[in-house]
């Protein structure tokens, strides 16, 4: 957690704030190394206060460093409220708008809330070694899964057996599924964000299998399109555009780059195929203590790539009614390139 | 959902509302059906509006009954921003503030934005009949985990290993944990919220064990305090105060009491034990979508119980460094008294 109360304390200064008040428990974990559930941060010139609740007194003893520990036992809302003054930076893209009334009513008159969300997201983006070998870590757990759902089989079971049974082996791992595994078969693959049903897989069918594991509070997120057999020449076509999409925005990446850019790059691809509006989401995203954080790999993102964000690469083209590929790798971006996280072949798979 | 929309209408006529914007997906969930993760309604006067992604537009068509159903496929707080109109409530103990002023931005000037969170969750306290159904199979499910936890016996293994057991037994059961399962045992009891940790369970041990399943979206929640050989008199005896305040408070359950009144009840029995100030949560909240929901039953309660509220009754005794005892069933709310969900006995089990 060194160096992180710095940072943030440096983008106050930039913005003329006298303190942060920071509420989203992630970025409070972020800073602090608390687990919890509940538990606040003021950051400030030479301040560094966390906050918490009688429940995890013990727990903020032995996790926070770096940071004055506060157990509020009565009203704390008030026990925030008396530590703030000046121009107090809070996360306006969290916090509710009756919790900012009902703080600000127990403020003294010369402090003023300044809406500052965002900020540790922005710190959250470029990821210490720590974090890094933790989402590798991550990443190397969950490719052990997908190896051996595979060698258990597709074919005959339901989609929900197979993601049942993957997060079963994430948690025997001594993980957690990072968000809920998808499996989605023949046409089911056409539905980006379909949840894993009763149908049955059956032969010659693509699967999309997208999946991540959380370990330490860090993510990671991937996916793999299998084969249940020969699924078909127009199907190995889209696969095969796919995947040229995803090695071409691979090769784009790199510290300096736009998001949009790289996005840009695997939509030509899919475009020139002819399937330009059948990849209707953006090429990726960062990941960290969150699934989906920054930065954004999208037409919409004015993101420019640096070392150390750790970001998803998944172009996709969904046919409705027909079927669906996707292919996601998550890599850290470097200097002059990238090092991918993910040790699975690209080339289809076929399994039974 | 049938009705919900309408008992929704009526409160808005209730506080001079013209439209009401629903924007926790839970809340969501409950109005119309769907279980995607995002989505809002709109509701007035002959208006059952619900919006969605194009992510989700399939999923909608299956679940959502009795709202229409539009896809937003640009800008979403646009999307939302031109359908509303007239005094909009809005959940302000929810929304972002941020969110909100995004939202104001885009909205026609005749428009205002009134706070009015907790509408849609005074709704959910009192359960219709397949909501009683979903959460009944739930705690029989739990139920099933308690013993055939018990039946493998507690001692000697850990308390991770005992709650990662129990969570993928949930799980082969076609369910989900409902919140993280605790098990403490010990001195461990004696932390409320302690996480499962590497300690081995000894002979002779009180087990805290706070379970709880999902099923179809719904939740149960209940507890159980095993022992693992004789605990010896003291435990023995603490054990019997918490027992005498749960079925104290349990007798004091019906339609038109106060939950703080039930709440006394037991605090009153623990009191004359003399463990007054070792009982530091509140008796019992309800359970529903969300495993904590309204009503509460404690000191700072105004809830008054109505038929068809279900709630937990959950007195406890915490010794810091020696043990604790909790012991909360699953009831329902009637006029006469209650309906208890929860099926395990309430003697002292002894287990290996």
């Amino acid at each position: 957690m060194r160096g992180r109360g710095e940072r943030l304390e440096q983008q106050l200064a930039e913005r003329e704030l006298d303190r942060m008040l920071v509420t989203n428990i992630v970025n409070v974990r972020y800073l602090t190394g608390f687990t919890g559930t509940n538990g606040a941060c003021i950051c400030g010139p030479g301040v560094r206060l966390f906050l918490t609740d009688f429940r995890y007194t013990e727990r903020a003893e032995e996790e926070v460093e770096g940071w004055e520990t506060l157990t509020i036992t009565a009203d704390w809302l008030k026990g925030i409220a008396e530590r703030l003054e000046g121009k107090v930076g809070f996360e306006d893209d969290h916090m509710s708008v009756r919790l900012l009334k009902k703080l600000e009513e127990k403020l003294a008159e010369d402090v003023e809330m300044v809406p500052a969300g965002g900020r540790v997201e922005e710190l959250r983006r470029v990821k210490d070694a720590g974090e890094l070998a933790a989402i590798e870590e991550a990443a190397k757990l969950a490719d052990e899964v997908w190896r051996w759902s595979a060698e258990r089989g597709l074919a005959g079971r339901t989609e929900r057996d197979v993601a049942r049974a993957a997060e079963a082996r994430i948690r025997e791992l001594g993980a957690d599924p990072a968000f809920p595994t998808i499996v989605a078969a023949g046409p089911n693959g056409a539905l980006p964000h379909a949840e894993p049903g009763e149908r049955e897989i059956g032969r010659g069918e693509l699967v999309v299998f997208d999946m991540g594991a959380k370990l330490d509070g860090y993510c990671s997120d991937g996916t793999r399109t299998f084969a249940t057999g020969d699924p078909g020449e127009d199907a190995v076509a889209v696969y095969e555009v796919v995947r040229e999409a995803q090695t071409a925005s691979l090769e784009a990446i790199r510290a300096g780059v736009k998001g949009e850019d790289v996005d840009k790059v695997a939509r030509e691809v899919i475009d020139a195929a002819g399937h330009g509006d059948r990849f209707g989401h953006g090429l990726g995203h960062g990941v960290g203590l969150e699934v989906h954080e920054g930065p954004r790999l999208s037409l919409r993102s004015d993101d420019v790539l640096a070392p150390g964000e750790v970001v998803t690469v998944e172009p996709g083209v969904y046919l409705p009614g027909q079927l669906g590929v996707r292919i996601e790798d998550l890599v850290v971006v470097t200097e002059e390139g990238l090092r991918n996280l993910s040790s699975l072949p690209k080339e289809l798979q076929i399994v039974d």
